[in-house]
């Protein structure tokens, strides 16, 4: 997949010029409220490993041309999570970097749309639960300290954990009370094997694409998934290109095994390969050549490692969330204790793909084992 | 919740007083058979949090006036599971501090109480089933001595991981075994949300409530709730409100969010959620201002918690046991390594929580993360 | 059950003779081919924990007497796993002691078994089954190397957890796909208490103590349980009596408490315990008095952990694999750091369990805590 990327990395003008993107948001050093602005947007940025504020606007911006339900979902995750670090008096460095929020959004939309009506366009939450996405978004930042606790050590991240954890374990439970609206989608079933597939046309390979994009932040609309595209190419035109390729990786790997044409054509196959080829391509391992392979491998499995989730959770209803990537990235980063061929970053270290590429090459770039 | 709590833990005199039981059981330090008296009753007390041998007393009581045959259990399983940790050399220093029986006394009621046709009275088992209860419990202590490897360097307890884990390993594979009778709770069934609530009463709070304590010991019986609740406020009038807080924050949620009334009444919405308050309320976090909020919090996501397993396990047709529990402190007390803003105490460290905050405050508790 | 193992541990002489078969196959130090060689048979012997070529050459015998298919599925899985620990340069040591293969095995067997309409003589996978066996066996060396990292510095070893944890993500994900064709064998189906046990006969014992060996190789053939035990017992007369006494408990385990007859025979209530009964009983603990007694309890432990895996996964018709022997063989080997009345083996310092157990008496052995 990204075996001539070297190209594009050659480009520090531009990069100079990006990095003004990549500073806090204008005015968030002296104006608290300017500040928040920037962990809001930069948190949003994170989700797809960008710390930069233009990328989370892009991305709200996707959110909102498709649901307004949604983007304010977001942002009260966004604002929920980070509030609860600052209150819990995490590492400010962290909050200031958008990580303790990027779990917040996710929560935030993920809990709204399965328990809406209609998962697309989303419905309006009551107060009851608003309550409980306020408490799930702060949930997360517990999650996210404990699970730090546990793998920090190892220099391995936490990845969107604590986002599919605590959506888990407040989406199941939503069945057992009257109150809430669980949507049509979460419909408990055994198992049982694929029979019959749909016809597979043009559209499928480019809705499947975009929206696989769009498809990590619920949003069933490739314009959405478009719009993300350029906010994250904005940060980093690796990442962006990486997304796209995981993205389509799912798409092609589905299809070539009989996959069921509507969840391909949904990007269900590709949102959380997409993930996992943007975390391994260039964040958390140098993009080499075999940072490239090892990203392709870790992609190919993802996408199936999807489709087990999927079977996984059917007998209860669920949904997969982007648990595929958590689990297939875990391995990945976890295994470069013993891997001599990659070359790992440390997260606290790793900036974006091309600034990690450069800084290999040049020698300046810390151990990341 | 627990905001004015400070009041009561200024009274050095009454613990003073409370010490003498808080010691050893009269004689245990020179005859063998009162030493054995004491790991019984302190390991009981230990469930809740108390090393205390009159609090194991009182809930010994409150086990027997339900049923007798769960009060056997109990002994079979306290001294099953601390003789295991004897015979293959624990630290003695735990053993006699009751923690190498907690988790047998609860592995020894539960296997008997869901493998009984009356859940509530309970069935005395044959040979072959106190053989598979002696078993279970001395599972148990492999299991705390394994997950106390894998968390202690992190100073996070095993809680009662060791008897939920056991207990679904061991009441899972009952159903392949023809000699082995599981009771009409076990049946599986695919997760379908609520429909239909029942009318609530004043009794449904005030049951739910008390059985929310009893069923700590699976125990289906308001009063043995009190007496258990007048046994730990022999030890700690702090854990005894947050017991109760906890269970009663259970029926609340329960009900507010439209929960079935049914499993509130009995208890099922409190139980672990009072575990979660008295472990969170004053043992494992100094209850100051912000170590009370911390506890509303994790009570709050046990009761949502206990829905989600209960949601989880419903295929199998299992019980959740105090998973809850487990998960949400086990979150919660991890992340005590990334938030500087609550006062952690080191497990090894922690005496009752009036105790605990005292020390704190004349700076003469060890660090806790 | 293995109480008078002493005895036939005083064997120096005979083991001095076998050590030639310990050493690499012949010529392995200077021929790349022989080399390879060498690492297949040992990788394949590394299953049942015997680093020895000549046991991986009677196993793969007793895998070609059952089925072709069968025998080259092992030799893929082997030669991909390994190429790929040797690609991303994992340790050339783990490499070369066939530590890297093992599980690449084992997956390769299973994917293909669980594929095909004949469980018991194999179907000849397509080439899109053969890459994804391929592919499945090199993520068996990441999670290898993944599970080390987490593990590795409480001297726990990953045992066939990579495989297993693999074996599921590979194996569900099949029910999504019309180009895979699941067997007979992955039926969901909502768990219930099993009711008609057929009639026992004395064949049921041998053919279930056979089988049960066989199994660990998903190998529905008594003979070749015989021809595997022979190839152990090359290696190690201990081991081999182990794997048969672990197996046999399966058997009196399951008929004692009314298992039904058709799995037993069929080996299935043994081939966890039987890797349990290895695991435990020589190689990861010293072979003494409280060793036998914890082997025992272990082997115990796994025969019904076994039954539970199988009631866990029915929802999902997804087979057990050896998962019971992963989690209880984990249980109990990080339950080590508590115990001091076992002496544990640092894995990297194990060799056979009589040769550990010579070394121990001499005082040769390192620590294992």
């Amino acid at each position: 997949m990204p075996t001539t990327v070297n190209e594009p990395i050659r480009t520090p003008a531009l990069d100079t010029m990006l990095d003004v993107l990549r500073a806090p948001f204008p005015g968030a050093g002296s104006n608290i409220a300017l500040r928040w602005v920037d962990r809001v947007l930069r948190g949003t940025g994170q989700v797809v490993f960008q710390g930069n504020w233009l990328t989370g606007l892009f991305i709200l911006v996707a959110i909102g041309i498709n649901s307004r339900v949604y983007l304010v979902a977001a942002l009260v995750g966004v604002v929920a999570s980070t509030g609860t670090a600052l209150l819990l008096r995490m590492d400010r460095g962290l909050v200031d970097a958008g990580l303790c929020g990027f779990n917040g959004v996710l929560l935030g939309i993920g809990l709204n749309a399965y328990l809406s009506q209609d998962f697309t366009a989303g419905q309006w939450p009551d107060a009851l639960l608003y309550v409980y996405i306020v408490v799930g978004a702060a949930m997360t930042t517990v999650m996210l300290a404990a699970i730090s606790s546990l793998l920090g050590s190892r220099k391995v991240p936490a990845l969107t954990a604590p986002f599919v954890f605590t959506a888990w374990m407040f989406i199941f439970a939503t069945l057992q009370f009257g109150d809430f609206h669980p949507g049509p989608l979460l419909q408990a079933i055994l198992p049982s094997h694929l029979i019959a597939t749909e016809p597979v046309t043009i559209e499928t390979w480019y809705e499947g694409t975009f929206k696989g994009i769009a498809e990590i932040f619920f949003q069933d609309n490739a314009l959405s998934g478009i719009v993300i595209v350029i906010g994250i190419a904005l940060n980093s035109r690796v990442s962006a290109l990486m997304g796209l390729l995981g993205s389509l990786s799912g798409v092609a790997v589905a299809l070539l095994y009989g996959a069921s044409e509507t969840p391909v054509a949904l990007g269900l196959y590709g949102f959380n390969a997409a993930l996992t080829a943007m975390a391994l391509g260039g964040v958390f391992f140098v993009l080499n050549r075999m940072g490239a392979l090892y990203t392709l491998f870790g992609t190919l499995v993802t996408v199936w490692a999807w489709a087990t989730m999927s079977v996984l959770l059917s007998p209860l209803g669920m949904p997969t969330f982007t648990s595929a990537f958590v689990i297939v990235g875990w391995f990945f980063i976890l295994a470069k204790a013993g891997f001599l061929g990659v070359v790992p970053i440390d997260p606290a270290d790793s900036t974006y793909p091309e600034d990690n590429l450069r800084r290999w090459r040049g020698g300046r770039l810390s151990d990341g084992r």
